[in-house]
């Protein structure tokens, strides 16, 4: 019985991998990453591409794309690197002098700003369609919407960006409303899902985070450089619309069919795979982003 | 009443961190990690130590030291580091060839040795005293036990070590007996937990791992990096009880006190924290591990 379940595995085609169901679906299954959502954020290390989420964060993206046309990011730098946490950078403070080099303490100058900024943190969860992540969570029931994962709770009726490898967030002082979206950070550890309506999460990384993950990690509090010496400087930051010859990308659609296939796929890997788990982690589904210029 | 609260919130004090709560453990809380436990990798970049776990991984630790006492580490390398994923180093070769330049490949010379180790996945989880994480998990019931992460599931009675940031594991090729310990990797993205029960976990890094997530990410397949240039060379690696001046550490114990009110506070972060999760996935946790010399 055992040879014969052996040869019948043999004989059984394998299933398709999660990056081949990806790589199969339909143009109509690609949502495309608008030019005017994309932000490219340029050093000599690389290029790093990220996608804005408007309908989550409509004020602080707002805000971001402010500081993105006044230019206020070029000359600006990665301040901070902490293992297993962020990788962050900052504008140019409106003092004209450096970004800051220490941990974060409230009133910098690049804080000054005509008004604060609200918290959005969560948002109604009314009329976004959530599909399930299909798993258990530790945190809140957690799913996919317009192709980022999410998390909701049913008692506030509200929904929120989950914070996964690669999201992108606000940096704020401990007041709510400090943020002001002239220090942003992006994920580059295991999904630190506690900071899920502590932060306004605005986007996430469509290409090149590795540029910045594999930076030496800073050795003041919070992984902060100690030394200006020490930031990585930043070119500039554009949005892709403003960019000739800008790269673009699609995300898979996460109410489409390839992305049920995907996420089933995801949860019960084959190949490699002795003992598929039989259901995934949120932060471990990945949504598929590719390249198409 | 919301002056009132906020007065009250003012007044009351702050309860501890997880930091806090850790550093205030008394001494009987924590676990000193064995000198012939404890391996010392050492590139130009850092040292990185790991503990190894033979409670849980007995063949393919001795397997490990077996290795290190031959020297085999030494004029190895680091030849994969994969964006999210795994850091991955390898032994010299038997051949005397340098360490493999590509992604994986069954019967690579340093995969010859006398007998196949046993895929040690998972052990019977009879006698194993499990302090529960206490929030659900996407993949199974979790906890921590002697100061691992663990995982188990109660169809089988199993239990083994869980895939988190800084786990270590056996790379193997795709049948299940082909790790030989000869090339191992340490977590660098979000928790892999697919890999659980699919890989035999050895140890974790107690310390130094930064040295390596920052490594440049491979380009190749997989993140092995295309030519051996681009390898860091591995100068040697000790067990610590062979070493002069070697590092010590301790784990605060998964069964004390002190780590009941860490992983309770790590679930329920205050300070910067708005809105505390109320739950905490198990690699969010993080043991405290200390450095005492």
């Amino acid at each position: 019985m055992l040879l014969l379940a052996l040869l019948l595995a043999a004989a059984a085609p394998e299933p398709p991998s999660p990056a081949e169901i990806a790589a199969a679906a339909p143009a109509a299954a690609w949502r495309p990453i608008a030019a005017d959502q994309l932000l490219l954020l340029e050093t000599p290390r690389g290029t790093m591409a990220i996608e804005l989420a408007p309908d989550w964060a409509p004020a602080h993206v707002a805000a971001i794309k402010a500081l993105v046309a006044a230019e206020r990011f070029d000359g600006g730098a990665i301040t901070r690197v902490q293992d297993n946490y962020v990788v962050q950078w900052a504008a140019r403070p409106l003092d004209g002098g450096p970004p800051p080099a220490s941990a974060p303490a409230d009133a910098r100058p690049q804080r000054v700003r005509p008004a604060p900024l609200p918290a959005e943190y969560e948002r109604p969860a009314t009329g976004i369609a959530i599909t399930p992540l299909g798993s258990p969570d530790s945190y809140a029931p957690s799913g996919f919407a317009g192709g980022w994962p999410v998390a909701q709770d049913p008692t506030t009726g509200t929904a929120w960006l989950a914070h996964c490898y690669g999201s992108v967030g606000v940096g704020r002082d401990l007041p709510p409303d400090t943020g002001d979206g002239a220090e942003l950070y992006a994920v580059i550890g295991h999904g630190p899902r506690h900071l899920d309506r502590n932060i306004t999460v605005v986007g996430r990384v469509a290409e090149g985070l590795h540029y910045y993950s594999s930076l030496p990690r800073g050795t003041g509090d919070l992984g902060f450089y100690k030394t200006p010496a020490e930031y990585t400087p930043i070119t500039r930051v554009r949005l892709a619309s403003t960019v000739a010859d800008a790269p673009r990308f699609e995300v898979l659609d996460t109410a489409s069919p390839a992305f049920a296939g995907y996420l089933k796929a995801r949860a019960n890997r084959t190949g490699f795979f002795i003992r598929p788990a039989g259901a995934t982690d949120l932060c471990n589904v990945q949504v598929p982003v590719r390249r198409v210029k």
